[in-house]
This record gives C-alpha cells, structure tokens and sequence, in this order.
C-alpha cells in the first residue's frame, strides 16, 4: 500500500498532463500502478486469437484452448492486465475477479473472408464492459481500409461511451486492407508511423502497434528513400503516436527465449509504455511461461513511465 | 418434485461456476433439469426447417407440414425444448403451452438465393421471446460469411438483450459462405472447430455445431495435415467451445434406427450437451418417433451433465 | 346484428385457436364477420397497382383512374375491405369511413427498375394505420429475393407493432428475384409453396398468394417431378400456409365472367379463406363490376370458414 | 381583409373534401388564398438550383447569383412562396420575414456525379421547416431509381412528421435513373404519368412536374402507341395525380415571354393548380421579370382553383 | 476591453443582418473579435493533416510532429483559432485553454485508400464540441462524389446539432471523387465555384475552399470557355458562397515568404474573410513562423470585414 502511495506520486506530473476525468485516472492508474510492473508501463496478456485466427493458434500449446490458462497465468504472472472478449470474460472471469483488471475487447472478426475490405464489427459495448467491471476497453481500428468511414463511425459511438463512462479506450491500430496491400504492406514504417498518428488524431489511451520493419517497396514517398535503422523506425512511430502511450505486439511465437526478452528491452528502450505479448507467453508451459514473464518484469522495472 | 430437488442440487456445481444471473439460471435449469433428460443434458427438437429449406422438408412425413404434429411429439416424447419461430409460436404454442419448453428462434432466411455472401436476418426479438414465455432464444451465426460485419453488429444486440432480460442464448453456429466454400467447405474440421470458438467468444450459453468430418483438401494449416478420427474431432469442437455447452444436429433424415441412436450415443461419449435431432425425429410416423425418442432417452440418461 | 351474433359464435372456435389479442380478434371479426359475405371469408379489393405498375393498369377502363371509383365499388360491392396505401386513403376515404375496412399497404414500389434485387420498401407505418382506422395492414414480402435481408428486418418491425397495436397483418408474399427465376419462376408451385410458408413462419396472419402454375423446368427436387393437379397444389399451398389464412390474388383482367367465377369457386373449395381480385373488378363498367361481385358472393356464401 | 375571408368561403369545398389536419389547412390556406394570385392557384418562385446544376444557371443574369435577387423578385411579385433550402433561408430570409411564404426544400443533391442512380438525401427536416416559420416542404422523389428503397423510407419519415406538424408536402416527382433512361428518357407520358400517380400514392399534397413530351422510342407499353397530343398528355398526367394539386415546372429559360405565357395559360387550362417557374422569372433583368410576373398573374386570374 | 467594445459596434450591422442566434453570435465574435486580427477576418491554424495525409506532412519540420507546437505557434502567433480533432484537442489543450479558441473538426479519413469514392466519417460531435468548449465545429464535404448521398444525410445531424447549441459550423468544401476528376479535376473554377455555392445552401456559416486554378480541360460548360483572370476567379467563387464567409487554403508548403504573404493579401484583395495556412506556417521553425504570421497580420489588419 505505501509502495502504491509513492508510485502515485510519481504518477502525478504525467497524469494532470493528460487532463483526465475521474474515472478514466482511476482505471488507468490501476492498470499501471496497481497491478503489473506498477511503475507506468503496461504488460498486458491478450487472449483473441481464438476469435480473430481461430483456434489453430493454441495447437502448439493444447492446454491453452481452455480460457482458464490464460487467466492462471495473467495473474500467476502479474500482467497488468488481461485483454479478451465479453464470451470469455462472462464465463471465466469469475474464479478471478479482482486478481487481474481486465481490457474488454469490444470488436473482431475471424480471418475466414479477405481482409481486403476488412472491418471489424463491434460484438459488445462500453457498457457491457462497466458492468463487467473492466478496467479499460480494446478497439481494433482497420487502418487504411476501404470501409474506414464504417469504422471510424462505430469509434465515434465508444469513444464517446468511454468519455462518459470514464474508460480508457485502447486501440488496436492496425493497417490493413487492399490499399495497404498496394502501398507496401501492414508492416513498412509508412503503415505503422500512419497508425501510430491515427491513434493519437482519433483519441485512444492507449496504442498497440507492431514494430515496423524496413520494407520500403511500394511504399510511398518519402518513406520510400528513408534510411532508419529499426530503433530509429520504432522511436519514430512511439513520436507519431504524441501523448497516446505504445504498446508493441508481440506477434507470432518465439521459441527463443532470449530474442523475446531483447524485443521487451528494445521497446521499451524505444519509449514504448509496455508490450502485450500473447502467444509467445501462453504458447509456453505454464512454469516456462511465468519464468519467462519474471524476466520481463525485471526489464520493465529498469523503464518506469 | 423431489427429484428436481436432487436435480438441483446436482447441478449446483456447474451452474455456480458460469455466474448466471437469476433469469437465465432459472431457464436453462427448466430446459436442463426441469424437462427431457432432467440430468443436465439436453435433447432439443428443432423446427425451423419450413423457413429455411422450404416445405420439402416435410415431404417424407406429410402430416408433418402441421407445426402441431412437432409440438405433440415434443410433448409426448419429453424433450427438453423446441425449438422455433415466431410466426409457429404465436399460432400454435396455445395449445402447448407450459408443457414445452420454448427456445425462440430469432432470424433465419430461404435458402432460395445463393449462400456465398450468407446472412441471416432477425425476424424477431428477445423481447418477443420474454412476452411468449420462452426459455431461451435461439440465432444463426454464418461464421466466415463476407457479411460477418452485419452478423455481427446485429449479435451483439441480441446478446445483450438476452442479458438484460435473462434469457439463455443458443447459437447456431453454421460456417457458410464462398470463404469457408473455397477453404474446404462447411464440414471440415477447421470450419467446425473454428465455430466452436466463435461461439464461446461472442458469448453464447449453448452452440449447436455439426460433427466435424474428415475432409482436407483446401483446408487451411495445419488443419489440413491432422489426422484425427471421428472421436477425437468430435472432442477437439467441444473442447474449443470451452464453457460454452455444445448440442450436435441430427441433419439429413437417416432411416436407419441404429444408427440414429449410434449418433446420439457418440456425441454425448464426445462430451456432447446433448442433440438436436429435427428430421430425423419428426419424419417418422408419429409412434415410431415416439419409439426412437425413448431410447434416446435411455442413452441421455448415462451421460448426466 | 343478431346475424352478426350469430356469426360471433360460429367463429368463436377458430378464433380461439388463434391465441388472438383483443385488438386483432375485434379487427378481424371486422373483416370476416362484420362486412362483406360475413360468414369467416374475405373478399377484399385491393388498389395498390398504380403504384406498383404505374397508371397503365387503369387503361382499359379509365373511370377507374378516379380512386372514388375502387371505394364506390367496394362499398356497393359489399366487399370485406378495401386495400390501398396511406395517399389514397387519406385523400379518398373521407367520404366513405365507417363503410368499408381499409388494410392499409405498408409498403410497394414502382416497377420501373429491374426486379432482380427485387425490395418494397416501407413508405408507411402501422401506426398511420391505427391513425386512420384501419382494420389490417399489407405488406409484400419478396420471398427469395436476394435483399431478403433487409425485408426480413423492416418485417420484424411491422410484425411487432401489429402486435403492439392489434393490427392483423396481412402478407403479399411474392417469390421474386434473380434466384427464383432461375429456379423456375414465381409462378411454380416450388415458389408458391415456399412462399405460403414463410408467411407462416414469419407471423402473418393473412397472406395473399398466386396461384400455383404446374411450370417445372429449373425448379428444385422434389417439384421438378410432383405431379399434381391445379387442385392438389392449390391445396397443397393452402395446407403449407398452416394457420395462416390464404387469399388468392386475381392477376390480371380476364373478360369472361364465368370465368372469373370459376376461380373464385375453384379458390374457395380449395380450401382458401377469400380472393383477393382487383383488377378483375375494377376494370369492368360499374354496373358490370357490382353484378360480378353478387355472384361472387353467391359463392363464398357455400364456403363459410 | 374581406377578400380574405370571402376566399376562404370558397375555398371551403375543395378543402373539407381534402380531410386536412387544422395545422395543413392553415398553411395550405395560406399558400392558396394568403397570397400569390389569392384564388386557390399556385404561383411558386424556386431556388434550388444553385446546388441542383451549380452556380452556372445564374450565368445568363449575374445578379441572380445573390439570393436577395429572388427574395425581393417573391415579394415584388407577389408568388404564392419561394421555395428553397436551409442554407439560403437561413442566411437571407431575415429581412423578408413575414413578407413572403417559404416551401423550405428538404433534400437535394448536386449533378456531378451520375444520375445513373439518382437519389436525393435530405439536408433539412420537417422540424427545421416549423422553426423557420415555412408553410409547406418540399422534397424531391426520384422515380423509378434504382435506388428508390432508400427513397421510399425516407420519405417516409418526411411525410410523417409533415402529419404531426401540420405542414403540407410538396413532391418533386422526378423520373430519373438508368430504368427510365432505357425505357423512353423522363419526359415521356410513361415517366411523368407514373410520376404523377406515385406523388398521389405516396401522400404528397402537390406535386412539382414536367410538361410530357411525345416521346415513344424504347416507351413501355401501352404507351409506345398512345397517340395523345399536347394537352391530352398534359391533362391525363393531371388526372393521373388524383386529388394531389399539380403544378408544372418552367424548365430551362425561355427569352420569349410569349412563350413563356403561352405556357403558363396551357398548364392552367390543363387542369393544373399552378406552376412553378423559377429560371423563367430569374433569369429576367427585374423589372422585366416583374413585369412578366405581372401578366402571369392575369392568366392565374381566370383560373381559380 | 475598450477594443473589444468598438469592435462589437463595428460588427453589429453584419452580425444582425446574419440573423445568429445568442450561441452563434457569442462564438463567432469571439473568433472574429475577441482574438487574431481582431476586425472581423479570420487567421485560423489547421492541424488535421496528420490525419488526413499521414506523419509524413511533417519530415520538412520535424518538431511540428509534436501538436504542442502548433499550440504555441497559435498561441504565439496571435491566430483566431486551431482546428484540429478530438484526439489532439483532449490530449493538449489543457496547458493552452483559453488562449486560444478552438475549431473541432468533426470528421476526417485517412489518405490510404482511393478518393474515387471519398466521404468524410465523423468521428467526433457537435457535444463533443460543446463539451470541449469549441468556438466552431469543422466538417469536411466531399463535393461531387458518388456518396454524397451519405454525407449530406450525416452532414445534416451535424448543422441541425450546431443550429441546436449555436455553434458555428466551418465547412471544407472539397470537390472530389471520380465525377469530378472526369469533369477537369478538383482545381477548376468549375469546382470550386460549384463548391462555394454548395456550402451556402447546405447552411455554412464560414467555406475553406481552394484557390480556383485556370484548368478548362474536361469542365463543364460554359466554365470551359470563360476566360477570367486568376483575381476574377476567386472573387467570383467568393461571391457564389454569398454571406457563408470564405476562407481560403495555403495547400503545400511554399519556402518563399513573399510569395506566402502576396497570396493572404490576394485573397484578403478578392473578397475573403480570412486564411486558414497550416503548412505554410507550421512547416517553418517556429520563431520563423511568428516572424511571418505577424506580416500576415498586418495585412490582415488592412482588410477588416
């Protein structure tokens, strides 16, 4: 209790900038404070695969189908939060209330059709998410796509009902889509660095971005002839992002521990606010996966926010 | 009286653990313990067929085209609900009423325009279902549909209606749709699997799923490699819709007595809820229906849930 | 008004059975047992071509341009009510309120673009409806139409608000679209079938059909090779329609009254509740139209329902 | 002052038979006997199209480019209303207040893109309408579109809350689409007849159309063959709206006011209530438009409505 | 305050003329009084680009990729306003409130798919607006595209919310989509003076538009004949938007300072009631920037509206 006293106080100065309301400080607050490194940074355990891939993600690890491993291993291994939809949440977040705030993922899709037009639709609501007693929603955005103008109307609707409610709003930013395709692709700088700069234009807390790489075909102008090295891409797109906090996905399974402990440090040495890294936590054996996130904590410790 | 008594309490356990709220634990208790099976399973006569094929369906039995013969077998064999549409309940549940459970089918469509970009359509509410009693609403997902978008958006409202009121919500889980067409057809065991866990992830309280068969060819990694026999997919679907309680269809009528039963046995030893069996329960003469329903009976009763 | 008592007890078993609210039970008797042959059948005259096929339709005897003509007709005709949309009944039935049932048509559309998405649109609502007096709304369906979605939707609406208000409703359910032409057309027996019921399964209480043609190239199995009479599938719809009571629709004008009246009977022994003819009396000199009708009501007079 | 009343006793016939709500007969009063011509006919002056075809129409008379041209050219005039949108009578109907009737026009759309598939979206309500102290609305319908669903609908919104206002509904009856492109073009008898009749279907009060040409080619039978000369054709389409007022549309501008005369006269003598002249009047240097105007008002005498 | 007072006095006669509610009122001479030039024109600094073209807007002056920098510009600088969206506006106005009034722009879209089909979703509201304590709400309208039927449906809500809370509402009217490229591209006069009448109707109070280029290939007639000067040009697309106020666009950066100051006193020289230069001012460092916005405000002051 004193040590969370003291972490407010640090938190002061960086909180009043952000000019937030009562609910959205106290939510974020518990989320970077009062759970997981408790310093300012955020390791966050998402759990959509099963929805957004299907469930030929959890094949590597069999005992990851059920929710519940999921849940035993935010809290085993003091994430600062656990990021799932309101399926899951209603029938296993019971036994764990209280032990892990939960980031309610308000939007997704499965990847059966084409992401060429790619949308994904809301299938829960901001309200679902107090009556849940989340902590913060997710919100996955199509950067760049074609029914943009679909997503950036049901945005409107939950970023309002955050503001109402007081709910920090986390954003999936994710380019995507046939004009993305032709322009280089989901992963160049162009693409992160543009949404990074939405996130921030459009309102979210809280970013989750992938680490951009150096693909530069097709890619426009001047992104095209720029030559960063990629700490210089990814402290890039954490600047494009402002005052709205980053966090790095961590994409498809690493089975080297070690190359997973660098991408945490090279993150979070590149001014991201955390990471939230799914499968290459859950896709572990329960004791691998917590001595690895005891790692992690040890390196997020050296990067208070 | 006193067995329900013991019902209940037998079913203490699981039910505790979903942290239902009172109107659906009251419901899903009636149609779990309070009718058919009375053991947790559940055994759930289907008739939405007219809508959805047209009246052909009833051509094998023609006194079947009366909705009063299903609801005399429903009630005369003990099933634990039927399961139907609203135009059916507003003009011929009068008779029936309190004597059968009603699950209220909420949309549906003709099967007169192509499937390629499938959507099914609401044509009534939970509100409906709340005014005529129901015990639970039944919707059809088109997992992998180009339209999931529209499906998806019109779930969540009825999700949290179900919620609102307290109503046990039953999906139907169906992959369709030229994605799921061009990636090894509706039947496969990535189609299903994925189903399962769409289910659970939207938040449905029981999927109705079919048997995963055994094709492979165009169907995604690493579906396409795995060889697992009849049991063992079977399992796989149930396991991947984790809490979410799963009934399998019945489908095309076989005429084959045994070989029904052999079905009803094998679902349930997979992990099975229970069944939904529509035409191959209602296209049989009415005392032969009667017949093959109580020795369904007799296998629900070795698998209490 | 002893009659009319009378007629109350006769229907009092069949209304029973309906699970009727007060205020459909009170605007059905209306229809059946308070105008026109008064005995449980319909005759109505319906007044929606001149939208739905544009001025045209009135050409072969242009008095009925005037819509004083229809309402004079049906008044005279002593028909059971008049079917017209909100425009003409608001500036038409002042004259003659109280002396004829009006059913409202809900909606309709020109027929100047191509019916391949076939769609009829709402352009009225059951509470102009109850606004205006009305003792039933019509609304078309276009069965198999690839838009069904969105007919499916604006149904369900219609349908509750009948319910909320105690408006029978009354369903043009048409077989229409790219898919049922190439299914054989929307004349066949296939598509009337379907057709009778999914009126059923959506909730109608009335619907209004075509009689079915014997057509059977491109027409899905088993039609393909049902042979049956007109008889037989005329029945055969009717019986499809279940609860739901059948109106046959007149089509187009045909000179010979005989001929007129041997469909009527053909329609009525076929197990039909009414007819629904426009064309085939309001294209006919006054006069001539009021001597047809008496002999129509020569015959539904043998058909009590 | 007496003239007034003695109008209104008059006007009484025709307008009990309308079953007019207080609130539409006041406006219409007002529009019909308050002022313009004073006798029941219409003389409309509209100023739509600037977004209708763009600043171009105004070339011929530059001054007509500053909507206070037609405000003064209304009152000096002396119309029976100007009709036009929110934008221009928010901005300049301050200083004429009072002075002159307003038909606050509620949709529109520019003609840059195709007409292919026409549709007009609203930019105003029927509520803006009773804020800005207007006597009528106007809106415009295009028949026959592909896109007339959209239409329908939301006409339907407009036409019912014109009933909960009070306020009287003006119908652009407008041909437009690539299904009246390939069935003869706009301006034939088929288009403007249909027109017509759906105006009086849908519920408009008067209803705005174009004077029907003798074009056959590509027409939809019977017409392809009506030999009908100018005022027959003008007549049938007067007659095809029923007891929905017509007025006639002036069209591009004509330097002849002769001509334009002649056609005010043969619209009136065809039976209808008024017309709607706008390039034709502001096009005209202003003392020569008022000096048209003037003689217009003499032909408008010999025809009270 | 004595300032402020005579301005009142000078800018009473065109404020009243303008018929502004007590909210309108209040704001605008707060922008157009109460701070920039202070008599009546208009210096507002946009910031949406990084929106609307990406971070890349922002490689020529890399510290402008921080909002806070064109907080202190505006501030500094002594504009009327900043516009900018709702994510930037919550995320850094909290150090500058008061300082400077604000613009919300309420839609916008990113610049990654084709523009053939362009609309502008909202993404933010006129209460969010209100709430944030705007001076004036901004809307981008895609002028000419083939979903204009979408944006004036959504461009409604937004005046009729701005009408309700009398707010002022900035329209960018922007020609756009694949009609306008065929008819001679986004620049022409053609374009341009279209736009400006567009926004007068629609019920602007104040139009950014673009400087009109000489392009004639491809436009409309008779634009494609009219031989006007660049100065002829723009007064007369000021003179189409009538009493909405016009703004004009810097569009890219230019480095020549003269040539940035000779454009503001052509445009203020044609009839604008302001600028709104974003690159061409935040693409300078910043006390370059100051240097050139205080000659920017000396020819404003020569230019009182």
């Amino acid at each position: 209790m004193k040590d969370a006293l003291q972490d407010l106080s640090k938190s002061s100065e960086k909180f009043s900038r952000l000019s937030l309301s009562h609910g959205k400080r106290t939510r974020l607050w518990r989320l970077m404070y009062g759970h997981g490194p408790r310093n300012g940074s955020l390791l966050v355990l998402p759990l959509d695969q099963g929805l957004e891939h299907g469930p030929t993600d959890f094949f590597p690890n069999p005992p990851a189908i059920d929710p519940d491993y999921q849940f035993r291993l935010a809290v085993e291994g003091n994430f600062s939060a656990i990021a799932l939809g309101v399926g899951l949440a209603e029938k296993y977040m019971g036994e764990w209330c209280g032990q892990i705030p939960l980031i309610l993922k308000l939007n997704g899709k499965t990847n059966i059709p084409s992401d060429a037009e790619a949308t994904s639709p809301l299938f829960a609501s901001v309200e679902d998410a107090v009556r849940l007693g989340a902590d913060a929603v997710g919100y996955t955005m199509y950067v760049g796509s074609p029914r943009q103008h679909d997503e950036f109307r049901q945005f409107e609707k939950v970023r309002q009902d955050c503001e109402r409610f007081g709910m920090p709003l986390v954003l999936w930013s994710y380019p995507r889509g046939a004009a993305i395709d032709a322009k280089g692709g989901k992963g160049s700088l162009y693409a992160q660095d543009y949404a990074a700069r939405v996130a921030l234009e459009l309102g979210a807390d809280i970013v989750k971005l992938h680490e951009p790489d150096d693909s530069r075909s097709n890619v426009p102008k001047p992104y095209d002839t720029l030559q960063e090295d990629a700490s210089a891409r990814t402290q890039r797109v954490v600047r494009s992002a402002g005052r709205t906090m980053v966090l790095f996905s961590g994409g498809e399974k690493n089975d080297d521990d070690a190359a997973v402990l660098r991408k945490v440090e090279f993150y979070m040495a590149s001014g991201a606010t955390g990471v939230m890294f799914g499968r290459n936590m859950w896709l572990r054996p329960l004791d691998q996966a917590i001595a690895l996130v005891r790692q992690v904590h040890q390196i997020m410790a050296k990067h208070p926010r």
